[in-house]
């Protein structure tokens, strides 16, 4: 492992956040160093700062890359809900929410029963990541648990930092994906001994949804996650009016759909909503006293139809609820994370608000950190902070760089990302301090 | 012009349009060609059919350009409703459709009174149409005739077939960008014996909304376009509720917005209204029986919050409205005419319908020319069309090759490119039989 402990510097300029700017305002959150390095030892960073000033503090003879003024460097991005399984099936056609899962995921879930499809699939979405500048994920398998070690197997390679699990779900599936009450409770068990706190890799406890499982279950799950309380939790709430509906009829004792979690002791720090687009005031407030985080997930909302999530409902400032970005695929569209800000933008401005480029870049990197309690150790660049990166080419095509060159300020050129720019934007992405993705050369029309 | 009369020929999967699938359903409208070969001499298509068929029937000595079978080869992508002025200004943030226009729009086009600088930005403009596979538009200028010059000329070049104008408004906006009554009739009339008809070009009257011309101005641009009937008519319609209800204060003596424009006889064939969103079933109803088209443009509409067009409602079997696409670029946030369909897509689903990828390419191209009353000239590939067409790389980014691997019909192939497709999808882009941009060869990942 020398080579992980000789430090690698780059240079370029920087934008990361000390502080939320939802809380405090964008001007005491944000940091731009207009030209900075980043130096990465042992897979930490140990230096950030002017150029000018880090530069003679390094370790003799370091190699710094400069990625040049045209560049963006940034903590990696997190995803905070997305279904590796699903890859394969991105862009399946013509149905909501429950019909989608019948007709197209619960089919395609039966595949990961073979381990081998599974590390397969699991390479292509690791990779796709890397190409798209995520570096951390809270990532649900399927019901088997050799889906989840093949996922495991392939991010312990790349040194990622990833929470994932098995899903939970023992009724309303197709007989194959069903576990028991004790399988599950079992089977996540074992792989929490396997794997959570392996190196980087985190175990997430992943009852799919209320419809999915029994009482009994959920009860079973409850008692999981208080057994091993530094694990995560995660599970979709409210995404959509007929699933809503369907809890209701399920669960007719509860008062709501958040309360069917609650009852089941499963909201609290590191509890990961998906969606909660229909979610009561009253169950905002429950989110934020509890500690549970929502992950929003915009193209997907859009894709199903499902509606449009108010971030700044959500946010506001006299009882915040942690909130995480999500790619949430395959019912999102996008694994580029500047797309996927984009379409936030648009479910923003669809509620009457607009969500400037520098809250949307805190969401994207320390926000989604700060809702699984990890922004002690990624999402932002600080010494001591686990060296996470990403580099952006801020002219990644023809269109992009003629638009840049009408651009009057950083705020503009950021916004231009996240409205433009895909894949291509992302020039490079550093994994716990090495270089794991390299945008291969374009041909420019 | 030797060359241009030489025969073309193209080899791939042909899909096109030979009827409107939402009247007749996709079936009947539908034709796809896995193997076919398109020939194009002066101008026009000559041969469409499959390729063992035509290769015959070609002159002797056609070349034979084979794109493969990982292709799809279509008629030119049609953009209903875009803003050229407005490429220099995409991704302007942070305001709906009022102020957006106040804070970004008029400063920006108060610079095209410079022709130099009307003239660099249409180059860039055409060339990301060219880009995206957008063969033809219905263009608004500025207020300034000099903008409609060079877009024409620019366009005159490429040999595009596209209707353009200038815009007219004489009250609501900085002095600088105002015309008069008068001038606005005079310059379009000059413009329109200088444009109309010269070549492919056609000529577009463009009262920019009601708001920013007075009762003078739209009586003036009724009588011009009956002076014309056979120019387009261009303007934008209840795109947004502040919009609506401005309107309202201003013509209070009128039933609703669109009867401002059928009162000053600006409802008819060749009128292309954008957006359209909140119209009233009495609008639509009024719309369907006076023959006007909607630009329906789904990226603006949610950039700039205005809402989610229901685009079934507008298609309804009983009273048909024309319906085409449009980027509204510099509020849309992209020249990609998939990732348009994208947000189509999306907006269906909002609005709780699904739009298949055969309605939604019959609507990019056949279905935007028969809202533009143009489908015996473009938006379909039969013998006697003009030769404007595109060719799509089906497996254009590492994400999408992968997906097509487990793609199991055509369908869903469509609706892939739809989904995860962009400008890198778009391999070549054919213009009245002449190749017009061919994209540049890709490194992969």
């Amino acid at each position: 492992m020398a080579a992980k402990t000789k430090t690698i510097a780059v240079r370029g300029p920087v934008l990361t956040f000390k502080d939320d700017p939802f809380k405090v305002g964008l001007e005491a959150a944000m940091r731009y160093e207009s030209d900075a390095i980043v130096a990465m030892t042992g897979g930490k960073i140990t230096h950030f700062g002017p150029a000018g000033a880090v530069r003679s503090k390094l370790p003799p003879g370091t190699a710094i890359k400069n990625y040049g003024k045209d560049t963006l460097i940034t903590a990696g991005f997190i995803d905070s809900h997305v279904h590796f399984p699903q890859t394969p099936m991105i862009a399946a056609y013509g149905e909501q929410l429950l019909d989608w899962l019948n007709k197209y995921t619960f089919p395609t879930e039966q595949r990961y029963a073979d381990k081998d499809f599974a590390r397969r699939v699991a390479k292509v979405f690791l990779q796709e990541n890397l190409r798209n500048g995520i570096t951390s994920g809270c990532i649900y398998c399927t019901v088997y648990p050799q889906s989840v070690d093949a996922l495991f197997e392939e991010a312990e390679k790349l040194g990622m930092r990833l929470a994932a699990g098995k899903v939970l779900m023992n009724r309303n599936a197709p007989e194959k994906l069903l576990d028991t009450t004790k399988s599950g409770y079992d089977d996540s068990k074992s792989l929490i001994r396997k794997w959570h706190g392996r190196g980087r890799l985190l175990y997430a406890i992943t009852p799919r949804f209320a419809p999915t499982s029994t009482p009994d279950q959920l009860e079973a799950t409850g008692a999981l996650w208080k057994e091993h309380p530094d694990c995560y939790m995660q599970t979709h709430v409210s995404e959509n009016k007929g699933e809503v509906a369907w809890v209701k009829e399920l669960f007719p004792d509860r008062k709501g759909y958040l309360d069917v979690y609650d009852h089941y002791m499963l909201c609290g720090p590191r509890a990961v909503f998906g969606h909660g687009i229909h979610l009561t005031d009253e169950e905002m407030q429950r989110m934020h006293v509890s500690g549970s985080a929502i992950s929003h997930c915009p193209t997907s909302n859009f894709f199903l139809g499902s509606g449009y999530f108010n971030l700044a409902r959500a946010m506001k400032k006299e009882r915040p609820v942690r909130v995480g970005l999500g790619t949430d695929l395959g019912a999102g569209t996008s694994f580029s994370i500047l797309a996927t800000l984009n379409e936030a933008y648009k479910a923003a401005q669809l509620n009457g608000n607009a969500l400037s480029a520098g809250h949307a870049f805190y969401l994207a990197t320390r926000g989604t950190a700060h809702a699984m309690y990890l922004e002690d150790k990624i999402g932002s660049i600080a010494p001591g902070m686990e060296a996470d990166i990403v580099v952006l080419d801020l002219k990644s095509t023809p269109i992009i760089e003629y638009r840049m060159s009408h651009c009057k300020d950083f705020d503009e050129a950021l916004f231009i990302q996240m409205t433009m720019g895909d894949d291509r934007a992302v020039l490079a992405t550093y994994i716990a301090g090495q270089l794991a993705y390299s945008r291969p050369k374009q041909k420019r029309a």
